[in-house]
Formats: structure tokens, sequence, C-alpha cells
């Protein structure tokens, strides 16, 4: 069955939703979204996801119009027109429609079900390649719609042979262009904790993993990750997937290491169940 | 008569047009843009400003999908519709369609007119106030979609009593949310050239300038600024807009100077013949 789009109380098929060339999300890049997926037609973590979503909304000043159990009603409705019990969810708020391509009236608010684009088994076992480049992101807690880095690169990241991007500055890591990064060294967890997204994944990874692993929060330099046992990235569609690679700079023995996979196990079960 | 807009080669009313809701500009942040004017019915500055979005669709790696003469084509074809002789003309260039939010395949290109929203005649006489903010924008030299931080700010400068805002970081001014900035010290004719847009106003007041005053393309400081002798902004639709005043720092007397007058004096008589 087709994906359906709920705009400001609309629900329709997304492939025939359009919005308005004004608004400001298009004109301005003003605009924030959320992602999360299913898992046997439930949404995954949903108060999580919401309550970043609310965060984000205050922090950009997008008054958010709707209210969570609607927005969950919403949502539910999506999932179950599109007929899969594993799909994508996305929220994109902007500020709306304006007279004068400046002037803020009526947020949008769209709610897309989407396909998953899982990541290739292979990539599980190989463990992916990601290039780094010195950049972070403008208010890297609020996840605003602006991904042009990452656009502006895709053909870098193509012609490197890599899946992803790294975003280091002065010397310290922050995060991958759509997820967390972790390492392991002597067993022990280590994962940035400024200047990034609060993944959710990165936290459901972090309650796991607290039972087994001394963890640190906290700065973390461009040199540990290049001198890791380990590494990995965390986000709602790539779970935990090993980094292999880096630059020219092979991790460790560049195979996928004994805690990658430990807490991959562990978070294909939580889901299994979800 | 309504105004009209070129999408993708089709012409339809504004009011009417849409973009779907895959489109990177909206999801991603992934656009650029352009604006000017026209005056007497003609486009002001055309070779300049496109040559900028050209040179901002290299940058930002989105192919331009139309050729000069093509798209000239198209304003005049749009400044007739809407039947004004002053009309502003915006480009919007994007990532174009995405079947899964990150994977690009053929630009989207908006081409607009719209209304002016002049400077009202007051501000002429009193100068207007801005609020000064920390930052840098990202990719300083290319007109990207990214306005957020503008838009956040949004409300400080109302609370203000502002108009916009100013931006700097660690000491040195690089320019006004959407329009750059002078400031004149004992007769020379000061501007930021590093972390800017190269406006073509800026380009056009310079031109200007340059046969009356010693002129200094360089970094500048906050301070120097706040210490000017007098202090203005340059944008297609501001021209030559006196800034009497920055957070509660007035500048000077906080009266218009005569230097600001002089060049909105020689701006306005180029314009008038153009």
């Amino acid at each position: 069955m087709p994906h359906h789009c709920y705009l400001n109380g609309v629900v329709s098929p997304v492939e025939t939703t359009n919005i308005h060339i004004t608004d400001l999300g298009l004109l301005r890049g003003y605009g924030l979204f959320d992602y999360f997926r299913t898992y046997n037609g439930r949404p995954f973590q949903w108060d999580w996801y919401w309550e970043r979503f609310e965060r984000s909304s205050k922090l950009m000043r997008l008054p958010n119009p709707i209210l969570k159990e609607d927005a969950y009603k919403a949502v539910l409705s999506l999932i179950e027109q599109c007929g899969l019990t594993d799909c994508g969810i996305r929220f994109v708020l902007t500020g709306g429609y304006s007279e004068d391509s400046v002037k803020m009236s009526k947020p949008n608010l769209l709610i897309i079900s989407e396909d998953i684009h899982p990541v290739k088994q292979k990539e599980y076992e190989t463990g992916i390649k990601v290039i780094s480049h010195e950049y972070v992101r403008d208010y890297p807690d609020l996840k605003s719609t602006d991904y042009k880095h990452l656009m502006i690169l895709q053909a870098d990241i193509k012609d490197a042979g890599a899946t992803d991007v790294l975003f280091h500055k002065r010397g310290y890591i922050s995060e991958l262009s759509r997820s967390n990064v972790f390492l392991v060294k002597n067993n022990v967890l280590i994962t940035p904790n400024r200047k990034i997204l609060r993944g959710i994944t990165r936290k459901v990874v972090l309650e796991l993993a607290k039972d087994h692993f001394k963890i640190e929060e906290r700065n973390v330099e461009l040199k540990e990750l290049l001198e890791a046992d380990e590494a990995f990235t965390t986000s709602s569609t790539k779970k935990v997937l090993p980094i292999t690679q880096i630059d020219n700079k092979i991790i460790a023995d560049g195979k996928v290491g004994k805690t990658t996979k430990f807490l991959l196990d562990l978070i294909n079960e939580k889901v299994k169940n979800w």
C-alpha cells in the first residue's frame, strides 16, 4: 500500500503531497525534523523521540502545532495505511508559508511514512569506511534540516569508497553526518558528549552497555579514535554499525570487533521483542 | 497582475505553484538562492548576479540546469507577466526530489517574481538599530538557503527594537543577516572582505565610492565599528541604509552621516537611470 503523509491535519498519499513554494523550510532552511522507525508495527522509543522533537522545536523557536497524543494517533494511522510492520516515520516542522520570505505565520508540520533503507548485511560483517571532515554542526543539539555539508561531500564520500563522513573540529570528534560515534579502548566504551545530536540509539546503546562495560562520555580526540581497538556508529536505521576505516587509516586489525558485535546482538535482541 | 514562477521549465502563477515534499531543499537544507531586483523593468546588474549564482551552484555541487540566455528570457517573461517595472526576482536551486531523502537526482530550479518590500523612508532618515550575534555563516561566500540564525533571532531582534542582526566572531565583524556592512572612519571607507557573501550592491557601492574615498577592504574589528564615524549596510533592497545603533551603543552622534547620505544619493542616481 502506498505511503501516506500528514500535512497540517490532512492525510494524503505521499506521491501527491506538495507544499507551497513560499515555505520557509524551503526558502530559508528554517525547518527541523526527526526520524524514527517501527519494529513489529510499533514506533520504537516514541516517548524519547517525541521529547527530542519538542526540544528541537523550542530551541528553533518553531512552535509545535500538535499535541503528543494527536501526533501518536497520526503516526499509528500512517503505519496502518502503509501496511508495513517495519517502516520509517519522518517529522518535518518548518516556519510555514511566508508572504515576504522572512515573516513567519503558521508552521507547517509534515509526518511521513517511508520505506526503510536498511544497511547492507555485508556492512555489518566488514564494517564501513568513513572520510573525516573538519566541521561542527550549527546548533548541534538541535535536529534541524541542515545537512548541506553531507550533501556537498557526497561525491567525496563516493570517490573515497566510503559510506559516510565523520565530523571533527580542532582535534576533537563529534559525530557522523546522521549518527553518533563510539570507540572501544581497553574494554572501555567511549563516546563524545559535546557538539553532538543526542541520538536515541546512542542512549539505547549506553543503557544496554552499562552493565557490561565501563563507559566514558567526554571530549574525544580524533587521534584516540584512530588508535581505538574498535569503532562503531549508532542510529535508528544503522543500529550498531562497525567502522573499520577512517580515511586511509585502518582501525586496529580492520576487522569487526567483539564489543561491537556484542552490542549489535543486544540491540537486535531488544528490537526483536519491541 | 499576479506573480508567476518558473519551475523546471514550466511557468505558473506563484499562488498555485507547489513542490513535492521529497525536495532536498526542504528535507535537507540542500538549496541555494539568489535575489535581485529590477529598475525600470530591467534586471539590475544581471551579469553579476548570474555569475554569483553560477559560482554558488559550483561550490554547492548543485548543477545549474539552465543556460544564461534561457534564464534571462525566463526572467524577462516573469517581469512582463507581473506587469511591474520594479519587482524582485528570486532564484532557488535545490537538490531536487529524492527517493531516500539523501540521493540526488535532478535539481529543481525555481525562478519567482515578487513584490519588493522596500525599506521605510524613515529608516533612511534615522538609521536602523541592529543587534550583534556571535556567528559566522557556514560557507559564507555561497548564497545558500540557510538563514536559520536570522529566523531563530527574529524574536530577539524585535524585542530589542532593532531591524536586523550583525554577525561577528572572535572580535571581527562579517556581515548582517542579508546584507554587507561598511563603516566610515576619518573619511576612509572600510568594509570586511572575509567570511562574507560578496554582495552585488557592496560591489556597486565600492565602484561608486572609489573616486571619492580611500577604501580599505580588510578584517574589521567589532570595536572599530562601534567607534566609527558612520556605519551603513548595503543590499539590493536596502541600497545604502544607515546603521545608527548596535545593541546599546549609539554610533557617533546617532545621526545619519554625510558619507552615507552621499553614497545613497549616488546609488539612487545610478538606479534611476538604469
